[in-house]
């Protein structure tokens, strides 16, 4: 089955089987409400774009419901998969008076689905509830048996049940002929009859919302542990004389060892094409770059070619396949920059000027920041040729596509017009589904978001700059709850531009903390080279590493350094290896903030149901972070334990997966955090004790 | 002009006078993003009804736009009023970061409105941002000047332009031919050029969102000061022998002149049919009336007739026009009460039991909540025969709009189902568009804004339950913000079905606190008769006076209670003066509350824009309301005076229009309201000082 459910759904494979849907009878054309009105379907994404999920992820669909008066309803949801097998799955109403009803579903696979909301009345629920209170208040006996002995009639004549439950039901609606109020209340009250009308209602006056659809990628679009490396640092070589050979795709393999070991799935690269040299920048962003200055990879393009040409000093297009190949091998995707944008030597400016903005004088316009210029880039005009370039950008991406890339990271993706993307994204996926764009849009919520909506599987966030307790449990909860029909965020804990003042000035606590976070409180997070090395100098004034990577060559010792203890590798190898071994990691929508007494203690838990893991047991973390990372702090945390099914007051034992301690904990838990050596626990509840 | 606008608004009445929206050049079809995105047009209401709004409201237009990189863009609201004229409002920018933009226009006229939001390039802007800060900083004053000229050009060229606009716009060109500096710079920073350019923009690029409708509604549907009585009382005479008379509407005529005179402009009236005599209600809700005993009017029907008739005790439905139109006179419009549930002596039950539900043993369903029996009653099925009872209901109501009614307050609207109502509201509208319904659905809030959005202009909320400082800034922000939209709240204060324990226990002083507050707060509210003389005695156990006049006849000496003063009259007709005085009080959104730092000070204004007014001069009003009715607080108020245009500390007059008091006032003031003498202060600003 392609659909796993919270609740058992209901499947059917051919279209006899799927129970009609009873018009009410009056249905009046040109009416919103229907006869039970069915609002606000979930899940939705804003501005009429589909929304999102990916393989295996819980889903929660949800929409409100509720009839006038007392009588019961029931909701289903009605779900069709890629490959046309319809289920319905019963929804159960929310916490009471808010007519909001909801169900789980995992979506396995991969495609387009189509989902609709039913709301019905539930006669059998209806008579149910009135015969129990009625019938032991001996009130109206001889009636509810009468009402009792038709619904059962009804449904016993319902040909698409199996006889065996035509036949009870036959024989329960005997027994109401004449019955007394001890066999009326009997049926009445019978569970095992109501799990039969709870898989199968006897449903009138049903009411449907519109099909939607929602857009089922793969995992990788959402879940994800990356790295960033450049590979012309990895294996790079400073000879004697000072001067430097570049590493190349053939030296960068050797180093892919090392990222797979540390439990990465994504090796994202900055880009590889070739690098212009007319105002080339030199180190620090500076302006006279020397001979040997190798430039930004993101001033694209020389005589060399262009965005689908990789670097001479980098190797051939043949080398690239092997390096995708040989980490493909060692379980690692390869990710590839794509910067819409040109040097002033790419082959673009000569070939097609009108894909940049020519001035009066002649001259094509930098990129600039008034009156600031960035003289060794030119930004793209997409309105001068929009097809022209749409059919370029399309062609450069099905280029590398050709070279075994899935998976782009957008450069500045809010710097292009929305519309670019959602055709851009459309196009490519509608080939080839598995293709991901992650936006790199480090800009205002309504186009980041719009990006995300607008088609791009995962986006960058504002994680790095949410460091205090409020902060984080504000951004992470609304990462999970009203962003999460749309957008999948990566928790990038650095980049080769950003160096918070936080990893700057919190030592090496930081460094545990900020990665302790970024792995668990999303299924998708990434760290840039460097980081492992507590790299915490920035350029005075900025918050962006002094001696930056993307002006020059980087040689790290990672093997001394986690020699010396120096490391934050096996750290990182640990969060990988508790990612890979806990399922409820790898969603996106399960995480919920616990209070805790301390204004600097994080407590938060990811819980996923044990209809949804592979070995079908629960799975749940609890995570209770330090996150000032100079302080000892000592507190209570509380826990809602109802989530994972504990009973309050109950006592449960967990697992510190970093230390290895073992505790028994209840609702509410005394932690004592050092900045200092552990400021994090991962904690795995085991079983209750 | 039908639409008033807080921007100064460009109106066309030919087609011909409309800027064409230049298309951007590459718009592909199937793409849901436009070359420049607009998202989330508001005001809109859920379900995909038509939002609403009221002659005379000002009303938000607002939407989500951005474009890629730093260019300027625009936005404009394109407003087609129901007579087919087209005006163009230009947006503002709100807070920096947010990509909305507003504009507010109060729409005039009556009717269903369409609207759309159009984004574009707004390239004057974006030349005259970069052209300033770059000639200032001499960086490309040459092609700076000369993009200049271009553009100049091209808006002189606009034929739709006025001829003396089009030439000074040639002669500013001109002056751009080879200019230095600082011929440059006046250019690009001449306020006289951008006023002409934002009046009409050279606008590229444009992307419009769909077009929406809205619909507006009588002044009514959303303002008006509300009484309540029961015409049987108004005028009843008890005999020497202890026999009553019934009062007629003859005798209630006589009492419109009290309701008059305290300045209310609705008198809603209980239902005025025949009441059943089976199973009549007594005395206290008790199950053995008398045959004296008048019975509840919401049983309603007997041998005299059902929804269509009036009953014999209170006149003819002569009687009845007589006394519609003698309210008339008094400036006072009368709501009748639309209650469809019957009586089992009502003349459908013999004609119609296909609108009610028949049980197994013959008889018809009493309304029931399991296992109480309300057995004067019963409820309409309106699934039996949905179409007759349709034509039914809708003959009733025309009946009413026949003898001379335009507004109608439903009984639980919400045990019938919403379809029903979203069909009857429509059909009557369709005729009558001055036609209001008011909801008294005191039920979950999704059926409760279902049933406003479906179509009844107008709700009964959870005022009554809101008492303390923080329910009540929560509640009345969500009115004027979160369901504005859709929903105009009507603020009663009591009902015969609702006498809270804060009046029960709260003292005179509670009466004036929840009149004040809800005469001032929002720009319907409502009295139902004997709150002014502050009836306080609840039966025992229940939230509802005893001796409910539903059930009797009520004697009330309001001459002589005022004559005494121990009425609330005075105090209702001052606010009911304040509120004809203060055009800010008679609109919805434009509620906004202010600190206070004792917790029972509940402070908030109400500014209406002098664009807005009939005089043209702003109007502001600020309520500082003690919400304890026990006590007497000081405390300091803490005002966002920009809200009405004051410099942050500078200070104003105040006017406390209960008391005459006249005060400075600035940011942050000192009171002292005393429960015993006057709970609240509500204030004018007067002047700045």
């Amino acid at each position: 089955m392609a659909a796993r459910s919270g609740n058992r759904p209901a499947v059917f494979r051919s279209p006899a089987e799927i129970p009609l849907r009873p018009r009410a009878a009056d249905t009046h054309t040109g009416l919103r409400t229907g006869r039970i009105p069915v609002l606000e379907p979930a899940p939705t994404a804003p501005g009429g774009y589909a929304p999102k999920a990916f393989t295996g992820e819980v889903v929660p669909f949800r929409v409100v419901s509720f009839r006038e008066g007392h009588d019961r309803i029931g909701v289903h949801l009605r779900l069709t998969s890629p490959e046309g097998t319809t289920s319905l799955h019963r929804l159960s109403p929310l916490a009471d008076g808010t007519d909001r009803w909801q169900v789980e579903v995992a979506l396995e696979a991969q495609g387009q689905w189509r989902f609709e909301f039913e709301a019905f009345a539930d006669e059998f629920a209806t008579w149910a509830h009135a015969a129990s209170i009625k019938i032991a208040a001996d009130v109206d006996v001889a009636v509810m048996a009468a009402l009792g002995r038709d619904l059962l009639a009804r449904a016993a004549a319902d040909p698409h049940r199996p006889a065996k439950q035509r036949a009870m039901l036959k024989a329960r609606a005997a027994t109401l002929i004449e019955a007394d109020a001890a066999t009326a209340l009997a049926v009445a009250t019978d569970p095992g009859l109501a799990a039969v009308f709870a898989d199968r209602p006897l449903f009138a006056l049903a009411s449907a919302t519109a099909e939607q659809t929602i857009t089922v990628e793969r995992t990788a679009a959402a879940v994800g542990a990356w790295y960033e490396f450049f590979p012309r640092s990895e294996g790079a070589k400073r000879a004697k004389d000072g001067t430097i050979r570049s590493g190349t795709f053939r030296s960068a393999v050797k180093h892919l060892g090392r990222v797979a070991e540390m439990g990465f799935d994504v090796l994202y690269l900055p880009p590889v094409h070739p690098i212009g040299r007319t105002h080339r920048k030199g180190p620090n962003n500076t302006l006279d770059a020397g001979p040997a200055d190798p430039g930004s990879p993101w001033a694209i393009g020389s005589a060399a070619g262009g965005h689908d040409a990789v670097h001479p000093d980098l190797g051939t297009l043949a080398d690239f396949r092997f390096f995708v190949r040989e980490a493909r091998k060692a379980g690692i995707e390869v990710a590839l920059d794509l910067a819409l944008q040109a040097s002033p030597d790419h082959p673009w400016v000569a070939q097609h000027p009108e894909w940049f903005t020519t001035l009066p004088d002649g001259t094509i316009a930098y990129a600039e920041n008034p009156p600031k210029k960035y003289q060794d880039i030119y930004p793209v005009n997409f309105d001068g040729d929009p097809d022209g370039i749409r059919v370029e950008v399309l062609r450069i991406v099905r280029h590398w596509i050709a070279q075994g890339v899935r998976i782009f990271r957008v450069d500045n993706p809010h710097t292009k017009p929305l519309q670019f993307w959602e055709w851009l994204i459309a196009q490519v996926t509608a080939e080839d589904p598995d293709v991901v764009f992650l936006a790199e849009a480090f800009t205002r919520p309504a186009p980041l978001r719009g990006l995300a909506a607008a088609g791009f599987q995962q986006s960058y966030t504002y994680f790095t700059w949410r460091n205090t307790k409020p902060e984080l449990e504000e951004f992470l909860t609304g990462l999970a709850t009203e962003t999460a029909d749309y957008l999948r965020p990566n928790l990038f804990v650095n980049t080769p531009d950003i160096l918070t003042e936080y990893l700057q000035y919190g030592g090496r606590a930081a460094y545990k903390v900020r990665a302790a976070i970024a792995a668990t409180a999303a299924p998708a997070y990434g760290v840039y080279a460097g980081f492992e090395l507590f790299e915490n100098v920035a350029r005075p004034g900025s918050e962006e590493n002094i001696d930056n990577e993307k002006y020059e060559y980087k040689f790290r010792d990672f093997v001394g350094a986690e020699a010396a203890g120096d490391s934050l590798a096996p750290y990182l190898r640990r969060l990988n290896e508790i990612r890979r071994a806990h399922p409820a990691l790898r969603q996106l929508r399960n995480f919920t903030v616990h209070w805790s007494d301390d204004d600097s203690i994080l407590a938060y838990s990811k819980h996923l149901d044990g209809a949804f893991t592979p070995d079908g047991a629960p799975d749940t973390i609890i995570v209770v972070a330090n996150v000032d990372p100079h302080s000892v702090r000592e507190s209570t945390v509380h826990l809602d334990t109802t989530i994972w099914g504990a009973e309050p007051g109950s006592s449960f034992e967990v697992e510190d997966l970093i230390t290895g301690a073992v505790w028994n904990w209840s609702d509410h838990n005394y932690v004592r955090l050092d900045a200092f050596t552990e400021p994090v626990h991962i904690l795995h509840v085991r079983s209750r004790a």
